[in-house]
């Protein structure tokens, strides 16, 4: 049987792109090499800056490389898209109007897979960089779904947590600036928690949580695995 | 400037893959993901695999699939080719016959990196799966720098500690086991030890060791980065 090969937009950042390999090599039940899950990974750390476009107004527009991407791993053999970074979903249109093969939008997978838990009108929790916040990404899907994003009063701490985590790796100290804000949100009236940026991805199974936590990279890497292993065409 | 992209031969297996990409981005400090290397990465488990074919002489040759893979990679833009699995350097031959683009064998320059350090003559310890020893994949590399091949006694409990990690990650044991057999290593003669195995690398940084050691997947990671480094053309 061939395989179905999921084309990764990768290297926004690098971190993150492996952090997905692990996540889907983590979702595979597996006996041997064979039975994970075959990916074609462009690992772009060039790829312009989302944020230096998006919030800062001042760098290259990055949909271009990501649709020269997008084509390119179409062309190697790729059956469907997909792309670890929250942010750079901004840019899903573009890169969906490049290629004929679907992009497996984590945002969409996500917000999907929480209105199949919560109500109509919850209020969904988000633990991830204010840039996300900035450039809205999550909003439009939620929106769709009937849902409204909650953000915690402080999103500079959720900033200063990335970077620590960036620089020193997962510490007592921002476990509990993750554990606080998760509380916060659940406080707040939160039905759910998204984990919508790969450095919070790391704390994800350590965190506890009085409501449903949704990790975004653990959506996708489902997706891609079930991508994978239904039968090509 | 145009950076050039190295392309992997991924999926043997996938943790090996991921081991290297950790590696990679470890060689470079970075201020920003742009500083960051650049790959293309044929994550592919399905290859067939190198033992059965080598070793117990039923399976499928993986020749063909691997210069598929190289081929494609060098279509999609790679300017060189890595390949994170040692075992795997056997089909060297078939994959650079494949393109036109080079292949950076991790055993040759694993070698390299060796013969620099200790004189002509000397014995270098292998840390590396007992399937490493029976493919011979090491052993003309090493013949051509007039170095020869130490193994430990017991290499069945080399593949025990392997399957310990895979199944339980680092455990003191399996640390333990390894430290003897890296000290069994230095008290028969050997100058030098290789770990080659991505099992074993992932002690390399906590192993006690009487000679020093040359991690084979460090020493690739190395040669990645310098490549992504040099002017493309």
């Amino acid at each position: 049987m061939t395989r179905n090969v999921v084309g990764i937009l990768g290297g926004m950042g690098p971190e993150a792109t492996i952090l997905l390999q692990q996540r889907v090599l983590a979702s595979v039940t597996a006996r041997d090499d064979g039975d994970h899950v075959p990916l074609l990974i462009d690992m772009n750390p060039q790829v312009p800056s989302r944020i230096a476009h998006l919030i800062e107004g001042t760098g290259r527009d990055p949909a271009p490389t990501l649709a020269e991407m997008a084509r390119r791993l179409e062309t190697a053999g790729a059956t469907a898209l997909a792309m670890p970074c929250n942010t750079a979903h901004h840019y899903a249109p573009q890169i969906e109007a490049a290629v004929s093969i679907p992009l497996l939008n984590m945002v969409d997978l996500a917000v999907a897979r929480a209105a199949e838990i919560v109500p109509k009108g919850s209020s969904i929790g988000i633990l991830a960089s204010p840039a996300v916040r900035l450039v809205g990404v999550l909003d439009p899907a939620l929106e769709r779904a009937g849902l409204t994003a909650l953000w915690p009063d402080d999103t500079d701490q959720l900033l200063s947590a990335i970077r620590s985590i960036k620089a020193h790796g997962l510490t007592p100290a921002t476990r509990r600036i993750l554990s606080h804000a998760a509380s916060e949100l659940a406080g707040k009236g939160a039905a759910l928690v998204f984990i919508a940026c790969s450095e919070f991805s790391l704390l994800a199974p350590s965190l506890s949580s009085a409501i449903p936590i949704i990790d975004t990279v653990d959506v996708l890497a489902g997706a891609i695995r079930d991508h994978s292993q239904m039968k090509s065409s």
